[in-house]
């Protein structure tokens, strides 16, 4: 009865240790259309390989948060298994994009450790990075969450809170080798607007909403080999819920950006990110954005678009987020921070 | 907030018009998968490579409709996004099959308008053409929605109501290139009936039901890239139900069709057709075909077979269609009028 | 209203009989990704081509049970339609991986038939080959069946009950060409566990549960073309409950075994298997494993172990499987024999 894995607690991670995460996964054709059937996806990029090549690219590349989403769901077993929460991700970048038929692998490096006051818990930081089939990174993110203790009385590690900047630097983002938006046609993209239409401050409610069913998201957060308990056993929780996965939430909330954002393409860095409140089947889910910061980048075409990504189970019109003491309004699912390339 | 899209209202149409529909899509192995799970689609020359090969392609095609779903999907926005109901199509005609790797668009010119006598609204007429990544027309049909005014006072256009055949001439239908069923596996293909055993007038009821879920028609809708709000968001009607996209409806129809029509292989030409009343979760689609016209086709070994196609969420056996004032059965859910290519 | 295939009924079968069963599927990557959204699979050489290489196989092979699915799936409409129940199976041998872009197709021979002393029904054994587009074998089995009478004054034929030993024997295994665990990479596959560590008498509680969706069963079933009413159609029972397909239950066992059965790789051989009782939606299904014995294969590094993978929708940690007076537990769900290759 030993041979299962009970997952990692506070107490087996070391700093600097390096964790090589099982289950290499090739990612092709079947799970681009999967993608396309969970979410109302429609950024032309990651729709039409005649697009994407026009764009300079080889082909449509899989979308970049399938690429998140299959590299966090390896992670899962060593990292959250054992996880009280999810407290934030930063640093996140995507270095290259991901093709049909990529094999991809994930490891992760602790790089923070701090045991909580209580002595039930604590903090761990990792960076973990996916790798592709030749070795090359396609994706490196810091995230940090909430691990429980096996054994109470283990001793606490020294603390170490890694020093993490807010926001990745413009100047830090990947951009994918031959993008050229100068002939951009923004007619098959879907909307007119581009670059130098839209204004730090602006904020874009995305209208349209989708209710979310249990078997979405658990095909889902299976097809990323996502392992939490949580999202698929009804007996795990008290209240027979399933807790739906919050890269769920992200993709279904990028989405539906797509209207008023068509033509923030690829994302290319994960600034931040908080899972406000938690997601049930049953929740109908909207979406609105805010334009934090715009940067250049050196790709003929192409401008850098930092934007707030909101998830809410309300009314996205209102653009709610926070009350007066900083908490998020209860209907707020997923708050999220990231860079997009666009047309200039 | 004016950057999303609200769709066109009647008097943003004008006669002539074309509408480059956005968003290009390249379908393979993955859309065929999903195809397979999401309908029980047994049609030999849409299952097998080497049923196809045998009868003269170079390989399987996508399924017919899911070419259709696809078309159509990309119109939603142009076309549909306020209508207020989907009236009709005719003159439907597929012209060459979709190959795994190909990349679809859509376009559509607007051959008719007619202001309703109430002022609120309108009847647009589009022909919308499908057409792969070489610009070669893949599907050509007329449709016409009832759309929603946004100003009652805008000006009523000069009514113009296109001259549509009926039924598409036997003699217009498109035959796949090198189709030939004179060498017809009717052992693989499931069962004996060829083109002479059918005679016009003749019914038959498909006999199986499959029980619809939230889950799968919101798969289907959005992997056809479908953007109405209907089907997607439980707020959206007052009686917080999801109004099923009405091709899904034809999709499962079709492939219950297959008990008792499965050498009516490809489908080349769509007649007519009706939503007859709206589908929702929950509901049994059971279906039910009568021969209504048969023709030669200079294909070597193939004939054409005009099909009524009816769905019922009641008894499919008692093939009942309309009362005795024209009304259809508050039962039938699909009306649809198309030609099939058969072994003769 | 005659052309819709009723199924064949106990009189209908003769022995020595040769059944062709129909449409033939292409299986590609579109079946692989819907095969990881639809159960937790997690191993490793068919999550991965590099994986899958350096095994020394060319690529990464479809799931041993898709490929089940697919060839039973074939055999319903023949074999089972009017089933009243699936007995057993016995003597599977998978023969050869079946790779993206392979065509399967069905045929299986009558090899035992016995009418029941109710005069009603009879028991039918048929063994069914796979078979892919060079017609190699990729897959045999039996597998007997309790069929309907269609009439009960139907003479029985003479009772012939074939001789059909409890388990394939180690010497019978199909060794996949080219496999060579020699080199084999356990971090990557998830578990340090190699043949060598498991001891006959062993049992595994694989821990995990996944609460079962309508939608989800229904687009596995489908995606196996399987036809039977009973999966689909909530009208068909009197209690309005879909019953799933017992093949659902193993795929979903069988992915959850990989907690504590990592390096199982590769499923080679079916000894017996029961559907104990039905499972509907809304179970919650987990597993348990007994290593019932071991075995040398020639093949470099890669031993056989002889695993009982049971399903429960109660608590898997008490690995109940039969009363003292030998009936299943009223929450077993599968009692399946197999043989699987590890790493010695």
């Amino acid at each position: 009865m030993t041979k299962t894995d009970p997952g990692r607690f506070f107490e087996d991670y070391r700093l600097g240790q390096v964790i090589r995460h099982a289950v290499p996964r090739t990612v092709a054709e079947g799970e681009r259309a999967l993608y396309h059937a969970l979410y109302p996806a429609r950024h032309a990029l990651y729709s039409s390989d005649e697009f994407a090549s026009h764009c300079g690219l080889e082909g449509s590349p899989l979308d970049d948060l399938l690429a998140f989403h299959i590299v966090f769901g390896k992670t899962v077993p060593d990292i959250s298994l054992n996880a009280v929460a999810n407290l934030g991700y930063a640093q996140g970048r995507w270095l290259a994009p991901v093709w049909p038929g990529d094999t991809l692998r994930s490891e992760s490096q602790v790089i923070g450790l701090k045991q909580n006051s209580n002595g039930k818990s604590g903090v761990v930081w990792v960076r973990t990075q996916g790798l592709n089939q030749m070795g090359e990174p396609v994706l490196d993110y810091v995230r940090w969450v909430m691990v429980r203790k096996r054994d109470a009385g283990a001793p606490a590690p020294e603390a170490v809170v890694p020093d993490l900047p807010p926001v990745v630097d413009a100047g830090d983002l990947a951009i994918p080798e031959g993008l050229d938006f100068s002939d951009y046609d923004f007619g098959l993209a879907g909307e007119p607007h581009r670059w130098g239409d839209y204004a730090v401050g602006e904020k874009i409610d995305h209208v349209d909403g989708v209710t979310i069913e249990e078997a979405e998201h658990m095909l889902a957060t299976r097809l990323w080999q996502n392992t939490a308990k949580v999202h698929f056993d009804a007996t795990h929780r008290e209240d027979g819920r399933r807790l739906i996965y919050g890269g769920h939430v992200i993709s279904m909330a990028r989405a539906l950006s797509f209207n008023g954002l068509a033509n923030a393409q690829m994302i290319v860095a994960l600034n931040a990110g908080a899972h406000a409140n938690p997601c049930f089947a049953g929740d109908t889910v909207r979406a609105w954005s805010e334009v934090l910061d715009k940067a250049d980048t050196g790709a003929p075409g192409v401008g850098a678009i930092r934007l707030r990504l909101v998830a809410t189970k309300g009314d996205s019109a209102a653009c709610a987020l926070k009350d007066s003491e900083g908490r998020y309004h209860p209907d707020v699912l997923l708050d999220l921070d990231y860079w997009a390339l666009m047309p200039v």
